[in-house]
């Protein structure tokens, strides 16, 4: 209980003096409402509060990935630590979270198609796709496959979330996301991003409460 | 298979890549051996070439915990992402993955102790404690909960990662953790942090192939 230690020990203080920091120092000044209390959920997540420079989001993603998640939209997921990041108890309509990388089809479709298992999982998402809101946080290849398949007639998801991490082909998936314009885009510019960044966008997104 | 975006599409080259991007890039130089993959792996999951400069490693830590993980040592994660971001196919001995979060005897034990559930879901680890690597990417209580129950007599795990991310604690558990000297430590000094890191240092540790 006691200890030589002086901390804070309880969670919802500890959220609450996190927001206010964070409110405090980060440029904020262009986004409101649902689409502020996703950057500052982001950044929360990665204890970074330059990174609302980087944030690019589409006028109205907040609302139309906010708007899908309350008609019960499905959260298709490339990776299980943002599946596993999302929490149950903030969606609004007990939404399916679907991370279809364990499908054992997975390892021969990716051979089939000649790209990642992260990619080849994708093409599993076909019949949820129709207005669901799509988070990418791990893998490039899952970003430009999704892109290929909306440019293959693929139905259009209400809303992406694509902030893959990494050096090869992350900046270059999350600026093609950007640039194409068909579905209400949330991306983080550049190599930062991530699972936690990613869960966090959709843990904003869910409710309003903080 | 084709479409209007050129990217690689193959995963081990995806990797190779990354990892020749990030040894041009960052300052490495006081790193070598297990302790540079470490850190390697752990830029790759955050795609921050500078997180470099605030690692704090203890000497002998690497050689510590990767000795920890081929006896068999569990590794006890605070939080679900940390736990799902380890690659179990890398693990050298089967070794058991543990997360207590969702231990039904979790919330009684917070409000017993007064602390965070993150915190009180550590009171389950103590028989698995003794020679464990211990994996912290999400709550500064649980680090801060940790030097405490050590200071209270609980067994010493092998080795310590102790990375959680943010605004309240997380610098000061770290620096905290970094201080104690009494186990070998892993640390990233101030707000960054968060559970893929972690989960990246573990599978560093876990295996030389990268």
């Amino acid at each position: 209980m006691s200890g030589r230690y002086d901390y804070e020990r309880d969670g919802a203080a500890i959220y609450r003096a996190s927001f206010a920091i964070i409110r405090a120092e980060a440029d904020l000044a262009r986004f409101s409402g649902a689409a502020e209390r996703v950057v500052v959920r982001m950044i929360h997540a990665c204890g970074m509060t330059d990174l609302s420079q980087d944030v690019d989001m589409s006028g109205g993603f907040a609302e139309a990935a906010a708007a899908a998640l309350r008609r019960g939209a499905p959260i298709l997921c490339d990776a299980r630590m943002v599946a596993n990041g999302i929490t149950r108890a903030r969606l609004p309509a007990g939404n399916e979270v679907v991370c279809t990388l364990d499908d054992p089809r997975v390892p021969a479709l990716a051979e089939k198609i000649g790209n990642t298992r992260t990619a080849a999982a994708m093409e599993l998402w076909r019949a949820r796709l129709a207005g669901s809101l799509v988070v990418v946080g791990n893998a490039p290849t899952a970003l430009f496959r999704l892109l290929e398949m909306l440019d293959e007639g693929a139905p259009l998801p209400a809303a992406i979330i694509g902030i893959p991490v990494g050096f090869v082909g992350a900046a270059e998936s999350k600026a093609a996301l950007a640039a194409d314009g068909r579905v209400p885009h949330l991306v983080v510019q550049g190599r930062r991003g991530g699972s936690a960044m990613a869960a966090a966008a959709v843990n904003a997104l869910a409710s309003d409460s903080e």
